[in-house]
């Protein structure tokens, strides 16, 4: 068959046969053998925060924002107080869902290229004395930028509030080390820097904090106290599972294994962002972020200056060549995005990046220098 | 590699190669192949209930149950009343939705081997005026029975009520037509009759009435109406969707099409369900249900009264054989169930009888007769 595009997304992503033809089976949903392969993936995750013994996965089904839901209104309580960090998009998602479950919060916003602001949090914190949780996102993909959970978590503990975290596009390659932060969960997903294809998000819980959450969740099927306890009594779920994607994800966590685990994954994709940003700024691009902020994930580009210059087209001859670069955008500033995690290695980000050369010549673009850069070096 | 179980179950279950082969290409979520792919399938559900230009489908992420809840809750406004029809745990089920969303409602019951009666259906919208929506489920997968939704419509319609349905179980091998049946939405899912893989639900809803549930919903990942808008604006979802579900799905819709649509799988699950129960009672086995009201999607059968019959050593028994039947029981009834829907036909269902027999003879079982059958043979 041929080639299926390159995906340089922050997931879905582009993942390995092998996970892939692990779905070439059916299994019945309350079958040992399917069942077997659930509670490894359960304990693996587990073992990526180091947390065994005192975290358990509840897997969640649906996507990463049915996971970031179910862990907010289950965790959560109506009568407590979330403090929402916000620098992008998936920050303020995590606002809307506190309309729809009507949980009280308030809100530190800093700009789409500034990571949040521990001491900020500290002094939000010591004022407001009804906040009982804080929920920040690990690396924001609006922008790409990394947020210091490390020092969020301790002035958090510090405070004696709730840590929960948004991890979805940065776990399995940037460390969430339980033994290093204090947090009640963290959520992530199936289709990001694990490897996997989409269909499942999970929390992953300290049961202590967990144990506590009867009755919380604003839904049957987002209630991860009701789900831990079912698959903990019966090893298996409530309510239908995406079993093809947890068997494919079981084998993603295998080969995330084989790579050496966070450290491993994370190397590779530090070693394909350096590719991408390097070679894009040869070809005149800017990044929106400096490098000590960007996260290895996702990386956002100031549109160029030049007038012969179209987006569109520009995504398409890309297609055209077989890389799919992200075709939106969520930053305020004029700009595109372009993953670099998923099965890619400097074989495929050399190609891209070959790739946009070609196209940026066929389309007469001289420089993909951007408009502030063009106007300040007139 | 070696033939998978058979998956004698109610869904997941057994698919075809070819579906799990779609799997086996990743796609870009925001890519123009996907979109085509996606904007397909939902043409071909509203089809399939003859609903074009009155209805749409509203894909959602997760199983069946996020499907029905997500239904339940943007179509019932906390100001309305839901009268829900039970005659199983799919009922009782939805009666758990509306406690958690806070929707008022009053249920009325019947026995598990008892279908719901439209008269009395009837009675109770005439006494109780303040209930605005009915909720009936189609084929109730705790029995097997089927449910008169035909006649339930027309009752609901008399009554100016509106009616939901949740076909999970029967969409696509017994008829939903939008033009018989007055309904605002019918849910159901990728993995039942439509023989894709599980992690997809879908609602088919009645534009109309959707056009006014702006603000309903409960949960924002559960919220149909801006999952809806959403789609309809920008053919994108709002959250990460089950690419690889979606894709076999489709390719499991071309496939169902090529059998003949409704008419041609649900022949293929009649013959599949007579050979089982002709077979099973061949055996001595009975059916829980009388025929008349025995959907062909999945039958119960009563205990053996034999003190050698195991059902957990049957179970393990026939997986050896590679059968996998239903391992757990919904019904008060001391009983199992085996499924006859999924890529099986004549050629599985025999093999599952004479593994049957065999199993019987190894257990040094006589006959499947029930106690209570026993008991009058006595």
């Amino acid at each position: 068959m041929a080639q299926d595009p390159w995906l340089l997304t922050p997931g879905p992503l582009t993942t390995s046969l092998s996970v892939k033809q692990s779905m070439l089976h059916d299994w019945g949903s309350r079958d040992s053998e399917f069942i077997r392969i659930n509670g490894e993936m359960r304990s693996r995750l587990v073992q990526l925060i180091h947390g065994e013994g005192s975290f358990t996965t509840v897997p969640m089904q649906g996507s990463g924002t049915f996971a970031v839901e179910a862990m907010l209104a289950t965790f959560v309580r109506p009568k407590d107080k979330l403090l929402i960090l916000i620098n992008g998009a998936y920050g303020k998602r995590m606002a809307k869902i506190c309309d729809y479950a009507k949980r009280a919060y308030s809100v530190l916003e800093w700009a789409e290229d500034q990571p949040v602001n521990p001491q900020q949090v500290a002094d939000a914190l010591a004022k407001d004395k009804a906040i009982t949780h804080v929920a920040v996102v690990h690396c924001e993909t609006t922008s790409g930028v990394l947020n210091p959970i490390v020092e969020v978590g301790a002035v958090v503990a510090q405070a004696g509030r709730r840590l929960l975290i948004d991890s979805m596009s940065a776990f399995g390659a940037l460390p969430v080390d339980s033994r290093e932060i204090a947090f009640d969960a963290v959520a992530a997903s199936s289709n990001k820097c694990i490897e996997g294809v989409p269909g499942l998000g999970f929390v992953l819980c300290r049961e202590a904090a967990l144990k506590e959450c009867k009755g919380n969740a604003h839904a049957l099927v987002l209630d991860l106290y009701d789900q831990w306890q079912v698959i903990e009594k019966t090893q298996q779920y409530r309510f239908t599972p995406p079993i093809h994607c947890i068997v494919a994800f079981n084998q993603a966590l295998t080969e995330h294994a084989q790579e050496g685990g966070v450290s491993g994954r994370g190397g590779r994709y530090r070693a394909n962002c350096k590719i991408l940003i390097d070679g894009m700024r040869t070809l005149g691009f800017e990044t929106l972020l400096p490098d000590h902020l960007q996260a290895p994930i996702i990386v956002t580009f100031h549109m160029p200056a030049d007038p012969k210059f179209d987006f569109q087209r520009f995504y398409d001859k890309l297609r055209d060549r077989n890389y799919v670069i992200y075709p939106g955008k969520l930053t305020v500033a004029d700009s595109f995005r372009i993953g670099c995690i998923g099965r890619l290695s400097d074989t495929e980000m050399k190609g891209a990046i070959a790739a946009v050369k070609a196209v940026l010549a066929e389309m007469g673009v001289k420089s993909g220098a951007p408009r502030k850069l063009a106007a300040s070096a007139e």
